[in-house]
């Protein structure tokens, strides 16, 4: 198996983008990637979606973005893993990289979620929780996720502000990223006081619903090293499941899929948790990033609020999360998200995170939840 | 690369599955081809369909099949390029095994289309067109189909009837076929007077949609020499793309996704056409598999029809085609039907084909296509 490297990054700003349809989203975040990696030519397109079917009544991205972005004829297909679309299509373009049978290839995320009716996008939404034995009684991936942290505040005698800081980080680091969807504070006093949006979620605890593109190209690390400057080599790169309805899970406050890709992604790469300089993890909502903490190693269990509010996920603690703004403040488009996620690992080992560069970085991760963590993808990003 | 064979074939009858859920059929083509390979383990699980997140309301099938069919937990996704998404599936866990990431890979397509009002299914399949600029002026893919095989006809002044080879030849084959949708013969006379659906496109015409699943399981040559008798090395694995929307494309008669994925499998195959002794082609329309017969080589331009009507595609014919009943007569799962192909080159190639058997069957091919030739996917398959 071959090294891969990430050779170029690119992405639209996240937010409402009624004016662009979703190919135009797409050639943008392509266009840009190909532009960092200077190549006009790949071997194969991969495309992170998660809704276009349901919201924008297109299937076949694959080939249609591959012709739009003027690489029509090349390999072409999409990857679904409802929200962790995009983690999912970089683990299979970094295989067919790594097989040896294909050198170039581009990984495009692109998810519009904002132009159509609530009640469209949340249907749609629905579709990534059980059909028969959760949606169809009314479940959500935002209600599962409440009763989630129901349950854990329950169990771990929590109470709403200490989920706060999750979201006070997330927004504090989006203040400093001009591709993010917001860019204002939220203190803790604001994050109680927010409307409910799915008891005990609040509004400024889940991430918002957003349109936007990222992309990413992937190439030998062997090429890379030859010409590159900036690459940045793909350590670990895996996927585990999980029960897609949470009742059927072991243990519902467990994300074992987390546990599972993580465990497998550390000894691809060779590390442990401590090596970690930046997670960008799945912060969908306060409890999963809690959850997420405590599954991937880095908080004990029923401690991922408290590790949080001692300051451990900012900027200068021991594991810096959302560094860039995190779902909760970049916003969350769907099945680009994970290819954000990369993309701003990436920034980061790069050194060209501006204000929010994280000293030193060299390892870097990024995992990708699909709804409440019926997936998890992992990517470990290492600058050699 | 390593080289990868199949190991276990397994289907589901096609038909109208009304009472039994998707993941149902799922698990029954899963277990098949897990028992058919002596295994009771896989690292991965590649889902191939198109349209459950429309029709049945559920997206993530990765993770919902892998726990269903009893293996929670590993690294599972979907795949889609519309109709092309079984094969588009198989090429992904052919990558995967053949990385050296992973070691015994699942591939199952599976799909329902038949038990929702027929207006549902039909939007449901207009997602496969170019939303913006075909969906959107009521182009369906089988309209689609209808305004090439008028072309086809004015250009190559053909006339209906010389179309009827193709299903006449996929009936006569299902006949012999338990897990086809048809048991019943089509004459030419017949043909030229069924009623029109999409004229010129008439009920023997066109290919039925219907439920099914069908799953292989991919490893290591290696390992399949050292331990199976009957495995199936993949030989070629190939995507293509073109344009989505008809009008876009050069030239509009011709397939240029197969074609350029057709040629892709025979350098890596190390074959020509004439090499092939057996063909599951893509005939959702009888338009459909005569381009196809002239894209990949077989006959020359504008003379597809011409040379199905001279007895080439029978069974006792220079290239075999729809061996076991084709789209037409076995039915057209939609994601579901490119691993059928498969399944039924490797039935041939184990000689298992009862009835249909291909004499020395030793190369074969299968061809799966997105919509109207949007996506390309070839796999050849040796028994060696």
């Amino acid at each position: 198996m071959r090294d891969v490297s990430i050779i170029g990054i690119g992405q639209t700003p996240v937010g409402e983008h009624w004016d662009i349809g979703l190919r135009h989203l797409a050639l943008e975040a392509v266009r840009a990637a190909a532009n960092d990696a200077h190549i006009d030519h790949a071997d194969a397109l991969f495309v992170g979606n998660m809704s276009a079917a349901q919201i924008g009544g297109q299937t076949n991205l694959g080939a249609l973005i591959a012709d739009f972005v003027g690489l029509r004829g090349i390999e072409a297909v999409t990857v679904e893993a409802s929200s962790a679309s995009g983690g999912a299509a970089v683990r299979q373009a970094y295989l067919a990289v790594a097989s040896g049978a294909l050198d170039f290839a581009i990984v495009v995320g692109v998810e519009k979620l904002t132009d159509v009716l609530g009640s469209s996008a949340v249907s749609a939404q629905m579709t990534a929780t059980d059909s028969d034995y959760e949606a169809s009684h009314g479940v959500t991936p935002l209600s599962a996720a409440a009763m989630l942290m129901r349950r854990y505040m329950y169990e771990y005698d929590a109470v709403p502000i200490d989920f706060a800081a999750f979201s006070v980080n997330a927004h504090a680091n989006a203040m400093n990223n001009p591709n993010a969807m917001y860019h204002s504070k939220i203190t803790p006093e604001a994050f109680v006081k927010a409307a409910m949006i799915a008891e005990p979620i609040n509004l400024f605890d889940a991430a918002p619903a957003a349109d936007g593109a990222a992309a990413i190209v992937l190439a030998p690390t062997d090429w890379a090293k030859s010409r590159s400057n900036g690459s940045v080599r793909v350590a670990a790169s895996s996927i585990a499941t999980d029960a897609l309805a949470i009742h059927d899970r072991h243990d519902p406050l467990w994300l074992r899929a987390v546990e599972l890709s993580i465990n497998k992604a550390y000894q691809q790469a060779g590390v442990s948790p401590r090596d970690i300089n930046l997670f960008e993890l799945h912060d969908s909502c306060t409890i999963l990033a809690a959850m997420s903490l405590e599954a991937a190693g880095f908080a004990q269990r029923g401690m991922g609020v408290t590790f949080a509010a001692r300051g451990a996920i900012k900027r200068d603690g021991s594991i810096p999360i959302s560094t860039m703004g995190g779902l909760k403040g970049r916003g969350d488009p769907g099945g680009a998200t994970g290819i954000y996620q990369i993309v701003e690992v990436v920034q980061q080992l790069r050194g060209c995170a501006g204000e929010n560069q994280i000293a030193q970085a060299r390892i870097g991760m990024a995992q990708n939840l699909g709804a409440t963590g019926a997936t998890a993808v992992t990517h470990i990003l290492v600058r050699d």
